[in-house]
């Protein structure tokens, strides 16, 4: 039955057919199920006492700002908090560089809004995060996608191929990569920098994981390393001090740190960047729940995410050694991954033969759940 | 000086350049600044203590799951509340026509993401709530106007000229709109329903303050009035029940009734509108706050904010009183108004000699703010 309103949709619908986050989403609510599919945090972990306390101080001494309307960069102690944890890799921020958002898949959609126009081609790696294909592929967006191996995307004739095909940016997550659990090494974290400032690409730099690391070294940030060549530049010409002219967008958030439910996340950016976010931002939801920010940073402002982390890793840590032991012990033969040195993904290949869909049919008739890779490709 | 980011935004950018609210909100952290700019609720009638205890119940007894991601519709029982509350109308909802929003102003951005293509025409009340404006025009909106009296919308030829120009929908604020203060009467509300499914042209209803009533009838929602003529027309078809066949989209909000700083919102519409709506808001932030959504549930599922209500009533119109005999006493000759029966809004015209942003300059240098007409104005 054709009703008035299948008529006026707009185009932009006709790209936002699928679902798949929101279906996984819905299968982790039924309680019998074992769900691999959708990164998830382990709720057991969530800091229940530390957050009861910090919400009983923020009502109780800040209750009338709490609840009240404020700006639409977010609540300033928690943007300074934020520029201050991410002087870690070297680089200075300020709270003008911050943009507070409802987790990162805002980022996403926020970054979508001020950069694309339908058409404009992104490009991605192979495979990717299928929420920022979501959120772009509201934009009209077309994708280019860059084949990556077990230290990242690769650097070569590929991606130079792809770069001069005029993208408007570049989507990259360096850190145990979703869905590959993959990390960039960082030999190729700058040459990545280096290509594309000089094909004039921005980076879009999405990092939810890198504080789940099991592993090996952090490795500074996109967004660090390109700040650090910018400045050389900029040394070079007796430029201004400052992040004003990076070419990087940085995605953080605190949904694996804390939890997902508070919808907390960030962008780091050049100052004319985020002004740019603030304004879509404003007519999009005018700011980011200030009660939410204020638990959040009375949570966090002693360094609590800091100690609280490494609860997390360990966990998470013997979760992967089990579920490694696990495929050794079970997998067919010709079923193949690499261990992830962090974050919550491992990406299992199976023989060609098999269609992943047909065994996540099966698997749910066992009450388990996976996401097939599909999902994944642009 | 150019950089990367000026050649790399998205077209509609030229369209979002003014960001009005966003100015008025830091001008109300101004500690020393008596603002009159913007529909801030008086945090001195938040209720502090009820949502201390709120808050210790959610997280002590349901943390990990207030912590946790949720699905994109919004949090089950807060749904069904929402439906159950509408119901005064006389309109049958289930929580499948309820989607939970970050705020009203979310609500607009998805109504916009799902509806509008570049050049669309969309029929505004003049003036109108300016946040609107800003939410659509990022969708590269054109706006057709109509104008309005102490009754609201006028239904006349000018309203009949502006449907036949095509418009993708019509933006309404029945109840003490933003910025008039005006409630539409019941026989227009009435004529309304009836001329848009005439036309064929969808009903987008903004009910941020019907609550707040000082005087006068509730009047029923342009959202019931189209249900129950639609019911009627499916009667003599033998047509389904349910809420799936309107022609209005209705927004509300918590944010004046308890207060504006968890941002929520919500959309009331057919089923398929909804899930039009859902699939946006996938990809644009996943979902609203988990904690938030409980927290408000916990506070108001035994009626508290029905009680709660006539206290913010009660002050409300004692300040709307002082604001008039003020008005009264001090507003120079040629200065003029109409009482509004319930919301924060006074619509004062002043002179056609002097300009509104002369006078907020003055009244500024004065430590006083106002917003000037003109933003109201497509």
């Amino acid at each position: 039955m054709t009703t008035i309103w299948q008529r006026r949709y707009a185009q932009r619908m006709n790209m936002m057919g699928s679902s798949v986050i929101r279906e996984l989403l819905k299968l982790t609510q039924q309680p019998d199920l074992i769900s691999f599919a959708g990164g998830l945090p382990a709720p057991e972990l969530f800091p229940i006492e530390k957050c009861d306390e910090a919400a009983q101080r923020v009502i109780q001494e800040h209750g009338a700002e709490a609840l009240q309307y404020s700006t639409t960069e977010g609540f300033l102690p928690l943007r300074q908090f934020i520029a201050q944890q991410m002087a870690v890799d070297g680089i200075e921020l300020a709270p003008e560089n911050i943009l507070v958002t409802n987790g990162a898949q805002q980022a996403l959609d926020l970054v979508g809004k001020i950069m694309i126009n339908p058409g404009d081609l992104i490009l991605t790696e192979q495979p990717t995060y299928l929420g920022a294909l979501q959120a772009w592929r509201a934009y009209e967006a077309d994708f280019i996608s860059v084949p990556t191996d077990e230290d990242g995307i690769l650097i070569g004739p590929e991606l130079e191929k792809a770069l001069q095909a005029g993208p408007k940016f570049m989507y990259i997550l360096p850190n145990f990569q979703n869905p590959s659990g993959v990390m960039l090494s960082l030999e190729r974290r700058k040459k990545l920098v280096e290509i594309a400032d000089h094909y004039g690409v921005p980076i879009i730099e999405d990092d939810p994981y890198s504080k789940l690391r099991y592993e090996g070294e952090h490795l500074p940030s996109l967004l660090a390393l390109d700040a650090e060549r910018q400045k050389e530049k900029q040394d070079h010409n007796n430029g201004s001090t400052g992040h004003s002219q990076g070419n990087v967008i940085y995605m953080g958030t605190f949904s694996k740190t804390f939890g997902p439910g508070l919808r907390l996340g960030w962008i780091a950016a050049p100052t004319e960047v985020v002004r740019h976010c603030v304004m879509a931002k404003q007519g999009t939801d005018l700011h980011t729940s200030t009660y939410a920010q204020m638990l959040l940073y009375e949570v966090a402002k002693d360094g609590f995410l800091d100690e609280h982390k490494k609860v997390i890793q360990k966990t998470y840590k013997e979760r992967r050694d089990i579920m490694e032991a696990t495929l050794e012990e079970y997998a067919p033969p010709g079923v193949t991954w690499a261990r992830p040195k962090g974050g919550l993904f491992f990406w299992v290949r199976i023989p060609e033969h098999l269609n992943a869909k047909d065994v996540l049919t099966a698997a749910i008739a066992n009450k388990v759940a996976f996401v097939p890779g599909e999902a994944f490709y642009a």
